[in-house]
């Protein structure tokens, strides 16, 4: 299966093309376009949440609702797109006088203005804006259509923003169900409390917070993903997946860096059998993978997210025209999908 | 550039092709064997270390110590193999009485024999055995002596071994060369004591630990990678290669699951500008890359390796074949590249 | 650079996207509406034809006439879409008395309402249908602006229809160019009359026919492709790109078959120098590409299409619900990029 | 499944892996060695064939005959090897004297060392050689006793050699499977007789020929590739497989070139359907693919090889070095998989 995104942030719509989808998978558009509200749901959610409503188009590989086998295409439109149209049309011409001169700290600017040799870092902003996810956010919902045909579920939370963390890890679905009940997306009320007084702690003195959120995934079968060879392992497989997410900086899954601190006999979970259950075990250390292959146990991952660059405290940075010292521009980014 | 290895850790061999290599690079022999040979020294390695001598015999791709473009393929011979061709020649017969029934937690043995349908587990131990990161291994020396013609340079050493760890960050390349000199490969003296009191202390329980490495990589040139689509980022494509190296349970970049705690203030590297120096920033929490580019300073990774899951107080499992209890295989198993 | 396309042919529109290609290159609108339409002409086209006058429509990676660098994705509307939405929308539901039940000989009817399980043959009719090769028509434009650049262009002109055919091997390039002033695309206008005549007669008849076309690509360097890999070949690479347009049924490069019969020292190209030339040939019989690269001479390919499956005289068929004998239905297939 | 090949002409050995093959598929070696014995034999073989008595020797993933899910590595010793080890010797150093500076018209010779910028263009003949094949003969063995287990099997013959050509097509696959009585591999034995001669008389003036061969699948279930992209197309696929062996010029399905001059009502092949067989075609014009679709009859493909470009004769040619006019040099090219 190959997953292609392209659009830019503020250009005419963003598109994905799902290519070596299945046929005759029932596809639900509401699930979709709730999946994508959610996105731009989130505590402290800036100006441009309020501007978008992302709305799921398909273009082709879908007929009554159902998967034809062809290539599922779609588009999500900009709603921004008419106050940028002058700046960013396709054919031109360009209104000068707005280029993106000045590199934020935290993003792809600087690198992509040197790499590319562009001269206006708009060019850079209009793609590696976090605002792209709104296509996998999609591309997730479809696949998780399918994953569900076969009792596939999943489910995200948060687990901690700055300092404030949960104190327990939560393993029952149900419960972690109920997340989205909390501005945060936090499944105890009194952690998100804190959360929200950390949040405001940070805004108010014009600084910004990262936290961690953890993926659960429930009935999966045995097998998935495979040892023999290194790119068909499944946790690196999740591993690229989720780091190349803007704003991930570190991936782990079961006890990840905890089970490198912890002893053999608190890390590796026994092999029970049953004629009830198959194979099963009674702990989940290795968050259900072992030896890149999925072992029937839920899949656990957590991923840690940095701060959020843009801060009313505005970084250092460099012109990269005049090569001054300057303040990092206010662009607000479209912050990622917090789960 | 396609890296594809075989073979199985008592087989004949292990083989790697690597497809996509540039002609006109000098290779050097000796590094390589080095590399081979660094893998497997580390305090407590197992008996099968000491049979293994690995040393690379190119069959492809290199003539007088220069590549060819042509494709790379070279073959580490397995010297256990002679105690192992009656249970493992491609041909057979297989000698039978040896079959192994009994899958070892944190392995893929189960997921493997089931997902496969295998009785005999040992086809699933002999490619997912961390003997196969010898191929790896090769390969990484292999293109490190590309990387080196642009004076890009890699280091690793470990920041970590169970409770035991490195107070300090160290940033200083040539400090982290000196990790070699350890027994456990860590730059400081005092802390690689009591590492290896550590170990000692989880040797005569008859258990086993793990811990963290970290990788350093120096004269990155800003611009690899790109933010164009997910699958071209570079922290994506890192995390899926580490991760999947067998042990691995954890990959953060820079500051990664700490900068989930910190203030956006303090996790953004502002950016600076000289004549001499081109653009350069004084910190790096974000670990070289941002956006999914090369930023130009040191990319940093750390890894977690969980506990090696074999461990003399023998884990809980089942038996497959009778799905009676039973005890985890005594199976040695070749301890991963710790870096 | 990765292509990939999906759209059904009455569906809501064709739809693109290029992945991988390089940033600052200029596109020219009116190229690739002009090489769009220049697909829908020929003589004796369908109805179909007179319906779309299809147009490129850019929804990422074109700013200001320049490209980015990020993935480029277009739409082409289908103009037919209205008169089919009742049958083809995305989510329904979906009219019924209208089913395709009987497959016609010479398309991917029957074979993918058997792979697919579908009871309705419309659901392989919209993908495998010819106005696919718009996308590829589009795309084409866009990696031919990119070649021009270098110097490399591409002409293409109709050989044979039916029985007649050109008598002589034309290699001048600009003669060839003029072949866009014959309708039916033959540099020669006297052939080009016989071929007119071989049409009319045919369609007297209820019959069709096919045809042979070939393409020249002058200004190639030296060097493209490579002999390293069996999938690294030009040859190879080309071969697939063109068989696998609709109605394909041979490809063959330089001399091709006839190179079969012809003696060797008729069919290879001796090797000469200048100082003003560099390396030359003056002959030209393996179509400038040798051992799967090319050699500097223009690459020139002939690519055999198959009569159009859609005659007034129908053929025998079964219908896929009853399984009794019918005729093939009178869906007028979009012919294809006849060049 | 990917199909990585590796290994110089005369170096120690070819290599191949075959990365995503089943498990539990028998291997039988002898077949494996029966194959690479035909691809050697053939009228007129050079000497090396003489030298060369291929043997597969696998490296990994076979045990007991029984593939194990995981990559399949293999090599095949070049015996010549021992003749050759001063002048390809990985480490060197090499001999100097015998470096090759006159390309051969016909080969990569020129545009290899133009590419990769050699001197001695032993280093691209090395890999562009015929003797590649042999890989690809092995890997289409395995892959063949993979298709045999679901009653698909292949054959292949001559069909014309030089202006010899046999005279009606051969579509019983029993009658084909005699073609390796003959040394020729033509099914007729008075063609044959024919060929030989032809052959003769090329010789006796110096001179070379091409041929035609056909390839026959049989058992071929509905629906092998598909419609929904341009690249999963499976004439797409066989047509870059075919093209991409050394000197191959042209690739054709079914009627091929012959159905571009035949009336459509001449080239579709109508369908029915029967209890006993299903759906089944009287006729095979398509060649078993339709829109890129396999249906279920035999596939039928031919192939047109030019000829071996080495001559008595010497064809003329430039010293790359000193750029003088020469005769390009008498190296035997080992000549390609006759079917």
């Amino acid at each position: 299966m190959r997953i292609v995104t392209a659009g830019e942030s503020h250009g005419k719509c963003l598109v994905g093309i799902i290519e070596g989808f299945p046929a005759h998978v029932p596809l639900d558009r509401e699930q979709i376009n709730y999946d994508l509200w959610r996105r731009q749901q989130g505590y402290g959610r800036g100006p441009r949440m309020a501007i978008e409503k992302d709305e799921i188009i398909i273009l082709g590989g879908v007929r009554g609702g159902l998967t034809l086998g062809s290539p599922i295409a779609f588009q999500i439109k900009n709603r921004d797109y008419e106050n940028w149209q002058g700046y960013l049309d396709p054919w031109g011409p360009i209104k000068s006088g707005r280029e993106v001169e000045q590199p934020r700290p935290g993003h792809a600017d600087l690198a992509g203005a040197v790499k590319y040799g562009f001269r206006d870092i708009r060019n850079v902003i209009e793609r590696s804006s976090a605002r792209e996810t709104a296509v996998r956010v999609a591309v997730g919902s479809i696949a998780g259509q399918l994953l569900a045909l076969f009792q596939i579920r999943a489910v995200s939370h948060v687990v901690s923003i700055g300092q404030v963390q949960l104190k327990e890890r939560v393993s029952d679905f149900s419960a972690l169900e109920t997340a989205d009940e909390s501005v945060v997306r936090c499944v105890d009320p009194i952690v998100t409390e804190e959360m929200v007084q950390e949040i405001r702690r940070a805004e108010r003195e014009g600084d910004s917070l990262g936290g961690i959120f953890e993926i659960r995934i429930t009935g999966v079968p045995i097998g998935l993903g495979s040892y023999v060879h290194w790119d068909r392992k499944l946790d690196g497989k999740l591993a690229q997946a989720l780091m190349s997410i803007q704003g991930i900086k570190g991936v782990e899954i079961g006890d990840g860096f905890q089970s490198a601190k912890n002893r053999g006999s608190q890390t590796h979970d026994p092999i029970f059998f049953s004629q009830e259950q198959g194979y099963y075990r009674l702990t989940n250390h290795c968050g259900g993978i072992e030896g890149g292959v999925s072992n029937g146990e839920d899949i656990v991952i957590r991923c840690a997210m940095k701060p959020i660059p843009t801060l009313t405290k505005p970084l250092e940075t460099v012109n990269i025209r005049t090569k001054e010292p300057a303040l990092a521009g206010v662009e607000r980014s479209d912050t990622c999908a917090v789960p």
